[in-house]
């Protein structure tokens, strides 16, 4: 483009050579991924990518600039088609998100604006995240007075709420003394069934594995509360310092929820503090016939949970919720000279909001509240109880289904939206069954039918069908079953009797 | 919608209820925010929010749906007007990073497909992540066998090069045991110039910000090379074991590059490791004029860095590296059964690339791949090499402008693309400089010409220009400096002579 100034020597910029022909190829792309998001049904739900497509991607460094429609084109051809098809309708593998064309739509816009959310500053950024937070807490009924940050998942909002607890009951400024100053070896529960992050959040946090202690469940696949009770004192007597119960709303191997009232007594009895990994099971608390499964999550000193899984919004987005924002801030504030705040209600600094920096380790932060106050005003949270209630009502219907079918067995009882299940056949041995329900997720995914994952429950391996989709019909989980027993019989049948 | 099986009851779903009005929204989206990157030229850099705009942000959490166009007119009226103001041509605050548009329309790109990239399998989002880190160590000539993983930014990145540090370093199993069990201090080095992120990354980890010793600088702002092996020696001796000093390329303070060879040969001789925290100088090392200042970079066992800042990408998107991956998975790497890897080629977890989930602490992750994919295939990396190249000469143009000007004074020299600066008046003291070019700062935000932020040098309060904007030109720097002494004349108008 011609500069207004053309005595002024010649200075590059990123901006398009042309913004008319950048503005066609944008409404292209748009019109694109509105198919592709509205014909998601039509498709498998998984394909393999082809080794030739795979080839693509290790050629070096582009040197000189390519058309921006030919990026497009490569990205049509070579990216979409091989996505992870967590999408699609019958993609309940894991616990992924679904997303939605309003989250879509605002990370557009998010970008468009690249706004910084990481100092505080005068700017709207920090009200809209600040009004999230609020929405969060109100919809959880967590207090009003808590403080919160969004982060990028829940896997970063367990590490700040567990680093918030590590510095609170420490006892002395571990923050700047370092845990080797500790004059007792600090541990931490929860069960076995707790996820990975708390690990490696635990290891993260110096404070090694063997610190985490993992508990037996009982058979509602809770943390058991005598096993709890017992490894408290005995660990006090062995001269280890308790500091934390890490609770579970939805764990995710079969979605159980420990019994969060029992451990915030118990927690307030043994001055501990608690911090509730609610992923996605904290949503249940909107959910009108599974609240009280969750009665309890409110006393929580901390609480960690996704908007990316069960409020389906685009990744990544996750929260974490500390009761005494004072407990938070201390954990993490931090003000060098260049980031002095302002004073008065002057200039970009002179905000009048805390910066959200100092309540995590991000810095430099995206605007990701844009979806999530987008998502929360185009649905309402009324709408997103009932579709998360409808996720619920789905996985029991997918029990009644397992249940009814001879050649299913489920695996654990359907607490919340999970439903682990397994083939059997009456001649198969343990090892047999093991690996015909291996098989039979393989061939899930490679048929492009469903998404499962598999897991071990009580050594047995099974099928683990996650529930997080706004997409899914109760057909869809008829067409699972069916499809799980179409393949079953077509595997064992040499072995059928 | 109708839906086609009438018999099943009706189940809602978070899609569009009218895809074809959706669709006009976003095309209306996409073209407004086409207008406003390519006019934000045209507006004030920054301004304030109103009271009133700000109120507008305390309603409760919407329960029943609100239209599609409602939200995006509010978003436009309320919203959108209000940025930080970190996109336009004259905003050199702190170091934040400018955007493009084919960022912007890659996140939308990205949200459409929602790929998990945290788990490995076999989908693409993986293959060009995996591109994008090859392309990173190629224009960075760091080792091709080295790991690495794209993070929400430069904070996350010190976290984990510095947990890979801490763990390869502590000559036990420290994930397993925790740091209670090392019988010596664990204690590493930085200049005092290293960024805040450092500090909080030591506290996380559980080090204490006691064991992070931040040395003295020489006249260049570097670490001083003789206090700091003076400093290890004594740290041996009094029992502390030293295990890692942090490099910095590109402080925030002042640009300063330490000497990065000369710790590298350090560290060998000493055995520690080198962490060189690189958020936005790294990418001195493609610029033509400035790579001989980052020479040695390539040395490190850990590097991080930005790509939302010297790259201009849109947020969020930062990346470490790390030179032994062995010690980068053993830091992370953690298999519960529910993400068994896959064996063999089929089904969806029969991927052949790593798990990035083995390499970080975020087991969720978005595609933030794209943006860097298709942003480095759309100018290649000459021309981003040259624009960095830019920006450093514009610095430079700008130090030159201050050292015309009797009124102002550099506060350190230009080593990249950071200046510091006052306005010095003859008749005041240091308090009153300090006070006079504080406001300096605020008036230039407040009535919109330029976004500089300010911090302390020497003791003395500066305004700081750091130049990461591909939108700059030398016109907006002349601006600049004839503004701040249009502003510094009239503050001290009634103590002309």
């Amino acid at each position: 483009m011609k500069r207004e100034n053309e005595n002024v020597e010649f200075e590059e910029t990123l901006d398009p050579d042309d913004w008319e022909s950048m503005r066609k190829l944008g409404h292209k792309m748009l019109d694109d991924m509105m198919d592709y998001m509205k014909t998601v049904r039509e498709r498998p739900v998984w394909q393999h990518v082809p080794e030739r497509v795979k080839a693509h991607f290790s050629s070096p460094v582009p040197q000189q600039p390519q058309p921006p429609e030919e990026i497009y084109k490569e990205f049509v051809e070579k990216v979409l088609p091989y996505p992870m098809g967590n999408i699609h309708p019958r993609f309940w593998g894991w616990i992924l998100g679904t997303g939605t064309v309003m989250g879509a739509f605002a990370e557009l816009l998010a970008a468009s604006m690249n706004t910084n959310t990481g100092g505080g500053a005068n700017h709207i950024a920090n009200h809209v995240e600040k009004q999230v937070i609020d929405w969060i807490k109100e919809m959880l009924g967590y207090p009003q007075s808590a403080s919160g940050i969004l982060t990028s998942g829940c896997s970063a909002a367990n590490i700040i709420g567990l680093t918030v607890a590590r510095n609170t009951k420490a006892g002395f400024d571990l923050r700047r003394k370092g845990l080797q100053r500790a004059t007792q070896r600090m541990v931490l529960y929860a069960s076995q069934e707790v996820h990975s992050s708390i690990q490696k959040a635990v290891e993260l946090l110096g404070l090694g594995s063997e610190a985490l202690r993992l508990l037996p469940i009982n058979d509602y696949f809770q943390i058991d509360l005598e096993t709890l009770k017992t490894s408290i004192k005995k660990d006090r007597e062995d001269g280890y310092m308790p500091f934390c119960v890490v609770g579970a709303a939805g764990t995710t191997n079969t979605g159980s929820i420990d019994d969060l009232n029992a451990l915030a007594n118990l927690c307030q009895q043994e001055n501990l503090w608690l911090h509730v990994d609610g992923a996605f099971g904290a949503w249940a608390t909107i959910a009108p016939k599974a609240k009280n499964k969750v009665v309890g999550i409110e006393q929580a000193d901390s609480l960690a949970l996704d908007l990316h899984k069960w409020m389906y919004m685009p990744y990544e987005i996750g929260c974490i919720l500390v009761r005494h924002e004072e407990q938070h801030r201390k954990a993490f504030s931090l003000t060098p000279d260049y980031l002095a705040h302002g004073e008065g209600r002057l200039g970009l600094t002179g905000g009048d909001l805390p910066w959200f920096s100092d309540y995590g380790f991000q810095l430099s932060r995206g605007f990701r509240a844009l979806k999530a106050w987008m998502s929360l005003k185009e649905h309402g949270s009324r709408k997103y109880a009932r579709i998360i209630q409808q996720n619920i009502d789905q996985a029991l219907y997918l029990g009644e289904l397992v249940n009814a079918s001879p050649e299913l067995e489920l695996s654990a009882p359907v607490t919340l939206n999970v439903v682990c299940f397994r083939y059997v056949a009456p001649t198969m041995d343990n090892a047999e069954l093991d690996e015909l329900n291996k098989r039979i997720v393989i061939e899930l995914q490679e048929q492009g039918v469903a998404v499962l994952s598999g897991t071990v429950i009580k050594g047995k391996y099974v099928l683990r069908a996650a529930n997080t989709n706004h997409r899914s019909r109760r057909e869809d989980f008829e067409v699972l079953v069916s499809e799980v027993m179409r393949i079953g019989k077509e595997l064992t049948a040499d072995r059928q009797p």
